[in-house]
């Protein structure tokens, strides 16, 4: 497993973070890519009113949406350059009321084959400093290989 | 299962067109709640460029925001009028690009317990008139008594 | 879709069946493979106290395997013949105990690409010839091509 | 989340004990108990050729009850005295061949609330001493108060 999560790329950083940058979605949501290193990334997302559900908490679209993107970059850093990502399911449990000034979604890639890359992703609702596991995830993404992402 | 199928609150669709209202994040996307009958709902949302991934197509978070708001409106509608529903889970299956003027999820239980409700999604991406599933859920929620939505 | 759902292989009954009577877990379950045709396959198992939980009904593990053998036959029949089937996840939701004189499993190909097949998959308790629907599964298989089954 | 993983029941071992060896299944897979703790469970099962999939492996579904059942009495650990457990629903992702002299899930609550519980399960297969990770299991169950598992 070690050798799996040696990058094929040694540029991914500026790969994922261009890829990122034109998620347009995850500039709607107002999120951030906190980090990217080789088989694990860390996206969060500030609160606004924007994002919230019939309680006022974050709504669970959000919380899946920047688990998903996580998990998909924690991937794609381990692919070839000239390779595209594509998510082919996830499942994401909903802990706790995700209440607070930001989430933040941290994604590693737990198996990392040729072809597809099972990862786990947290997500943390931070209230005054104070993190709290709200919503877990676990999804499998799709290599696909001389499909270059931008 | 028929029985299960009959709303406990006649007042359903105002219950639900209430909470829907208030989701702020269903309106951030754009998304119109199409319809809400005992057991079943319809969310669809207009293109637009806020809502794309790197590709350009709608982002899987979107798909996956509007099925699981229409597997909830679904499984709400069937509980009592004092309630809340929360979602415990759902898994999302990506099938195809989701490409298109419009994405439309059509949600229906498919077993109505007292405390937990379970749920089917399909969504489906609408190109010149013409649909195409590209997204399937399967969902778990869960009842609050005596905890109004609004 | 229609022609997805053509098999590549005219002898699909034949290499199923051979792949079905090589798996001694159903054997030592008792399954029996009802039914294949393309992209659809029906697996059972009659009851014995050997398959029990702690309350005398079916295991979820045997509707677990039971539905996940299904599923990976409703792929394996699409696949090219010398070709393997593997799942990689499933998502097994329990809706009823699954009490009765025996269990069927049909499951069905939703989307059948060509690395990846999406599979649904209801398991039904059969009590005195009426079927209740007690578990519902939605998987992904993956086609090793090169590599036969036998 | 730390009081949340206090036994309600002081006896919650000789309960698990209990119910599990009534869990005719186990006892046809061969399955053992390995130890029981608040939150916490692990259920081993030996080779045997009956267990093998059409490649000689150890099938999938024996991987997916003994994770299943793990999961089911860690949450089962936490639950009170005259309560049952039921599986909600899992998801299992198979990451590895299961090949080896045993099969080994390890099972624990992440998230205990009065309802639901949420577990993660892992199995590993042992060849030759050494462990490999070959799936992992998110899942749900649900407390059924009242109702005494014996």
């Amino acid at each position: 497993m070690k050798d799996a999560m040696q990058p094929l790329d040694p540029s991914f950083e500026i790969r994922v973070r261009g890829s990122f940058s034109r998620q347009q979605f995850m500039r709607h949501l107002g999120a951030e890519l906190v980090s990217i290193l080789p088989g694990v990334c860390e996206i969060q997302v500030p609160f606004q009113g924007d994002l919230t559900q019939q309680h006022g908490f974050f709504h669970a679209g959000v919380s899946g949406a920047i688990a998903d993107s996580a998990a998909g970059y924690a991937a794609f850093s381990l692919m070839p350059a000239d390779s595209s990502v594509l998510t082919v399911e996830y499942k994401l449990n909903l802990l706790a009321p995700a209440r607070g000034e930001r989430l933040v979604a941290r994604a590693s890639v737990i198996k990392s084959g040729r072809t597809l890359k099972i990862c786990s992703a947290d997500v943390f609702a931070v209230q005054q400093g104070e993190e709290e596991l709200c919503a877990t995830m676990l999804s499998t993404l799709i290599v696909l290989v001389g499909r270059p992402d931008a």
